[in-house]
């Protein structure tokens, strides 16, 4: 078991000791996912993208951040988890389409895809 | 290197052929995985909750909503990979305090957090 | 002057007190609604579709979701501001599409977009 | 009637005639404040800050922001009018708090939060 089918596995416990499976649909799990997604929009909403780097690596917001990123990552798995879908391998099936519709000669240094 | 490892490598690999990371910045890339996440949000805003996991299961919905994850998913690892932080390891520390948070005696079957 | 009017001046006038202007650029705004919509969201993520109505009108949560409300609100007058976009003629220009995109006939009671 | 109250009377009409109140209850119009707002968040996600006021002046992105700007307006009004919320009067009370919690003097030029 790698770390993150063990940290998936950690999840369920997680969510069956608590017996939340009846709060976790897939429906309640996309707003998790969503609403954690806005929290960590909410760290950097002011902070302007040539100091977005520095801010994250000051102690105090980088705390937050973090934190923010594990229950959007939680969220994520426990979606994933309940609908019986594989990340990685739903990222790798993507990636394959990305790399279709961003092909490198074309994409290079512009972030608008190709017509 | 685990799967998740590899994927991020892959990942890396995307996004500096294409010299990407230059709109990679942890600001925008915290706006991409909002954005993602709301994508997803869409795919079941009028479904209801009762229905939530059937439709997850049929198979053009499933299609899209695992596109969406995918989306959310490689945002997200982009994010960690940028600001150097392990996902894993932020999830265990976060799963660490919900544990302290939401003590499985006083949360069974209840999603407010104990006072 | 009506109502909407003289809340956006009150807006454009707090935030010119404080000096606010420099943080309020398009990007930052747009992040801004999107954070405080998933703070509403987060109101209603463990509650089922059927005690949806009956949640907004305790007297706790109701609060609550006023606020969220105002702030998603707020942040969208202020974009609308910035980008000098009359928010309500915006809404009608958007309702003649919906309406050419949803007839009546072939919409009423199916959410899904007609083919 | 004011330009506000003759808008919400329209979409009040546009979902009646298509029998929609029974997919608006405030959950799903809270997923789709919230799917809207990261539609439009898209628009600005690798626009830098120091180009965002441009970019949002030119003719195709100002068309596609609008419209995104429009379908927030529109599930908040939906969402208001579906509990029974004055957008107008939540907004009025919640800049009463926001004048308190930012001080002119103490808020003049800085985002965070006083203490």
């Amino acid at each position: 078991m790698d770390r993150l089918e063990a940290i998936v596995k950690a999840l369920r416990d997680f969510v069956a000791e608590r017996e939340w499976e009846q709060f976790h649909d897939p429906k309640n799990l996309a707003m998790a996912i969503s609403s954690e997604a806005g929290e960590l929009l909410a760290e950097y909403r002011w902070v302007n993208n040539a100091e977005a780097d520095d801010y994250s690596r000051q102690p105090e917001p980088r705390k937050r951040v973090a934190a923010e990123v594990a229950d959007v990552g939680i969220a994520l798995l426990l979606f994933c988890d309940r609908i019986g879908l594989d990340l990685i391998e739903s990222i790798q099936q993507k990636m394959a389409r990305n790399r279709d519709n961003y092909p490198v000669e074309r994409s290079r240094g512009r972030w608008d895809r190709p017509a």
